[in-house]
């Protein structure tokens, strides 16, 4: 046995999945294969085959991983906030800056991997797609709380904002990445500053917004 | 030899590169095999080799007729139109039927390459990268001749115009091939129209406007 090829012990499966999910934000969920990835981390494929038995599983993890990361950088930061505009703004802005930090090489791996999979019927698609389910309505519900307490649960208002704020961050993910370009995150800024002017403007809950 | 694959000589290069185009808008570019794609069109792999040559020569092919496509469904039809408003509404209301139609099985096809690779130097990226850029260029220079001639041609309220609209654009085709859900045609033509109306009452060129 090649001594190379025989520390698989040495990595917890959460060091292998923090490399995992950098590989599947540049190459893809689809490309990532248990040889190239034991390659890459030094392990046999023994090894990884026995920590997650197939490709599958694997890309499964490795989406799971994904959204652990995202929930912490993202998420986790603006729960203990209370519930005005300002909450919102900074999930916002921590979900932009989750895209110009780099928090994955390759970008937004739910965006590529949406796309990835749009069209791949199976168990990934369907993860991904309720993956993001979850994360909309969790963009809605924190509009909703944060921004106008008052509106129905499918305020179409609110569903066109989230609409709207989610398209900037697609959009200036897509344009970071291609062109390198970081005026885009400017670009995203200034339109989602004036889509929630917008929003609260259209609102009759004022009050709440300034305090 | 197997009557089968024996037909490569029935084929011309635009069928082949047709039903390619709508293979890798559902698989991806990076996922087209010259073997795949033989079998796929009952042609031998040697009459597809004798076409082709490579397999990133038939991925920079199915790139460039997948852009003649979009080119003869979105904008050959604006071209005879008078400069105007109207006129760049109509890219864009074709830009988005050419998603909401299904034009290609996968979605975009400009979406999900630009995204799968975007972090993999290479002919492809390069390639993907200058179509992105003359695209928006495109956009630009229609958006400035249409809505406000005056304009400098690195005018950054235009710019930040194209960048709200394309993220529209990028939006809706993500969310409709993620969930199959037509209703973000009616939100983006929504935020379409009103940030057409912002950036216009932002412009002093009213007259030509309502022209």
């Amino acid at each position: 046995v090649n001594k190379k090829h025989n520390t698989s012990g040495q990595k917890t499966r959460e060091e292998i999945l923090n490399r995992a999910v950098q590989i599947a934000s540049v190459i893809g969920l689809e490309g990532i294969t248990i040889g190239q990835l034991a390659k890459e981390l030094s392990m046999s494929k023994s090894g990884l085959f026995g920590l997650f038995g197939s490709k599958e599983e694997l890309q499964s993890a490795i989406l799971q991983r994904a959204i652990e990361i995202f929930q912490q950088v993202v998420i986790v930061p603006i729960q203990i906030l209370p519930i005005n505009i300002k909450r919102f703004e900074s999930i916002i802005e921590n979900w932009l800056s989750y895209i110009e930090n780099d928090t994955f090489e390759g970008g937004c791996i739910f965006i590529s991997t949406s796309l990835e999979y749009d069209s791949r019927p199976g168990v990934i698609r369907d993860e991904m797609c309720q993956n993001a389910s979850l994360g909309f309505e969790y963009l809605e519900q924190e509009a909703r709380i944060c921004l106008n307490p008052d509106a129905q649960p499918n305020d179409s208002g609110l569903k066109q904002l989230i609409f709207e704020i989610h398209s900037y961050l697609i959009g200036a993910n897509l344009r970071y990445k291609l062109f390198n370009d970081r005026t885009v995150f400017d670009q995203a800024r200034y339109a989602i500053s004036k889509q929630l002017k917008f929003y609260v403007s259209q609102t009759n809950n004022k009050g709440r917004l300034e305090s």
